[in-house]
């Protein structure tokens, strides 16, 4: 099977990772029991460009439980995990993703995810399905149907929808509220602190952080800062969200002055 | 058995707010169990002047099961409630208090339950005692101890230890942590709150409330004031303090500009 | 100009407690403003059946600022505010309401307020638009359309409008967001607070709350009761506010398990 | 200058961590300020056993502008940044300590830190103190005194002087308020998390934590967990302490409930 992974020596590593995660994925696990004995998905060719994380990991072994033919690529050079990618070239997914790959082989693995002439495409950005409609537009005649997963990607397909230049069905995953509803609020909000803690390694404690905007993302992220002893200004456009943060005790100010 | 309240025919309904109090304090329960058995006041004549509420009157109620002879007055003329007031003497707790009684009453009431000639007083806010070190001497001979409840009766009571005029030991019940970890914080912050909510009629979602201190009271009710959406400012003069409140989170700020 | 009040000495007491809520309305306040200067309500009848408070008296005055002529009526016997009632009197609003009104009282109300033969009905409860559809429907024809405060009265009023016995458009007002994510969150979640304190004298801090629904109000509430202390435990139908409640770090739990 | 890193090549990323990490220790870089100009530690010998991390090595250098000489060994083989020890070295502080070393190289860089015949021993568990009292008696004689920065070491010095067997004395650091209030509650709080997140990957909200022992650590981590999102139980042996759990709102279980 064709791929790019950057070690395979890493596949027990990553396999480990991927089980751990799905101890937590009780849905997943469930839908993949079915998946495997039902198997609706025989006979499928799917091109997904994701995190190449754990958690995707979880779910191309489900696509892959339930019969389909898999190519991954990256939606992010840097988000890829190398152990969680070469365990999946092990499982009958074909990853095509090496952490920090530059913008030439980010564009190559696009197009070999593609070459697998996809039935269905999994988006995180939508760059599979801008890919097909500008220089794969061959491959439209057998695609059936696509997901995309960000408020981002969303927002440039309906903008394409509008115009009559989308030429196959998307669901719109982040519409779905245990999408925006969770991964949003929570773990993005989670995530940042996390990603701040890293890259910083300061106490949060008595800090003030500026927020610039109160939608899923922000006010998860408003409750974590706070949670983590931070004092919290908000800012925001829309006078709604805007007076929604105040309503939750957070500080609300111009950009400009928040910045100060 | 001599006494001075509003209406003795409250008596039914001080009566069930004193049994409702009593359900959400079992350890003074117990206490009143172990003194009805033992009688260990029993020939001991205690003065109290403490808040005349069902609070105080459920510990009325046990110092008298375990034999003592009572008089009550009001620490305070306006939070007496009358009712109570008239349950409490027909359980054999002589009452001399009146909401919103005048400043003459006030102190008529106290000396009327000095008149009892204590063995033990019982103060909060320092009354009983200072007025039998100023006109009442001659009651000296008799007292053996007492208590005192506030922080402020506790300040003045040590200046008065420390210019040796204190003439009977005191124990200070605030310094309890049982009293100033939980009455002071959760009590006083809850009580302020509550109080306002009645005074004001306002939403506190939104709001900015300056605290001016960050002591057991002060962090209670910030914490509290955060609680019901408010964004708190805190001033405080000790450094200490000031840190510890701006590592919670709050906004920490000198009084003038807070005050803006 | 007839009306029915409790108390009409009360005038001054319940115009200051108006002007006090006022300052806390500041959209309707520069509402009025426009309203006096433009008068787009000069020749309209109209009866309104609302919570006869001072937050309802400001909206009242500022119908009358825009040239209304005005007959109210309480939508709940209990919470009318006599003093507010004899102050919109003075200032050109019918007003028919007694706090504690008993049934027969309420219903008469309701008929009289209707006696103006409203161009427009405002209703917290669908008291006035069910009375018109059931006994007076010759009123009917000049009715021109209505206003609906709470989820309860919009629910009665979506099933007439399906089964086609709804004669006249009416105007959700609780599907404004302003309404729902703010009186229902913010408002009903701190008045609940405040109900059960002057209800039970309790400290909330360190009880446990179980809070049925994690609706706007739910969590509201829910907010509220953990910023004072309480433990809080959520029962809820909908799967995905149960998991809401979840994430937010409550515990979730059966309605007979959390009664135990 | 005698040392033992593990690369001399990281003193670039240690130098720039260091300067980073100063950025946040205002009260440190004042003080020394005074230091550089005042030198009142020239001729004094000091030997420390320290977490060697970014925030030691301030305080290192801190020592060094006022005129100390410097040994420095790991108080955990585990913590140790071998780039800030490579850094270190550049600026006269001799460090003993490779991240990881094995427990025989561990104690080899206690007794080389104690080469230097200390005036003052600086602690994080009593490694140097204890080394000295027992294989190194011959360094009695010139030792001033010491310091010591954690709960477990400050106990087992309690014990040592209350057997007469603590032969200098020694500053219990973590007595003062500024750091077991802070340190304990914010810090470690913070830094529980952190490590939870980066070995687990876990969403915390919506996880149930349980916490055992709620003293200034126990708190801090209680109030962050929360904060995050999770469900807290706490359990606890002090009923004091146990009961400020409960009355911030926090489950409290016997540990062996607690673990269901």
């Amino acid at each position: 099977m064709e791929h790019h992974v950057k070690d395979p020596n890493l596949v027990k590593q990553g396999r480990q990772r991927i089980e751990w995660a799905e101890i937590e994925m009780p849905v997943l696990r469930s839908i993949r029991e079915r998946l495997t004995r039902e198997r609706p998905l025989a006979g499928l060719r799917i091109a997904a460009c994701l995190h190449v994380t754990t958690e995707t990991a979880a779910l191309m072994r489900t696509l892959v439980a339930g019969g389909a033919q898999l190519r991954l690529c990256a939606s992010n050079p840097l988000s890829t995990q190398d152990d969680v990618a070469a365990a999946l070239v092990e499982e009958q997914t074909a990853v095509f993703a090496v952490k920090g790959e530059d913008r030439n082989t980010y564009y190559r693995h696009i197009n070999q995810a593609l070459d697998i002439k996809p039935h269905l495409t999994m988006d995180d950005g939508a760059d599979l399905v801008s890919t097909i409609h500008s220089t794969r537009q061959e491959l439209l005649k057998e695609v059936i149907a696509g997901t995309e997963e960000t408020t981002t990607g969303v927002i440039r397909l309906r903008a394409m929808a509008r115009d009559g230049a989308l030429k196959y069905p998307m669901v719109a995953v982040n519409d779905a509220k245990t999408k925006h509803l969770f991964d949003n609020r929570y773990g993005t909000g989670q995530s940042t602190i996390d990603g701040l803690l890293r890259a910083t390694n300061l106490l949060l404690a008595g800090k003030t952080l500026v927020i610039c905007g109160y939608g899923s993302c922000g006010r998860g992220l408003a409750s974590r800062a706070r949670g983590m002893g931070a004092q919290v200004i908000v800012t925001e456009v829309s006078p709604l969200h805007a007076l929604e943060a105040v309503m939750e005790g957070y500080q609300v100010l111009p950009m400009l002055e928040a910045a100060r």
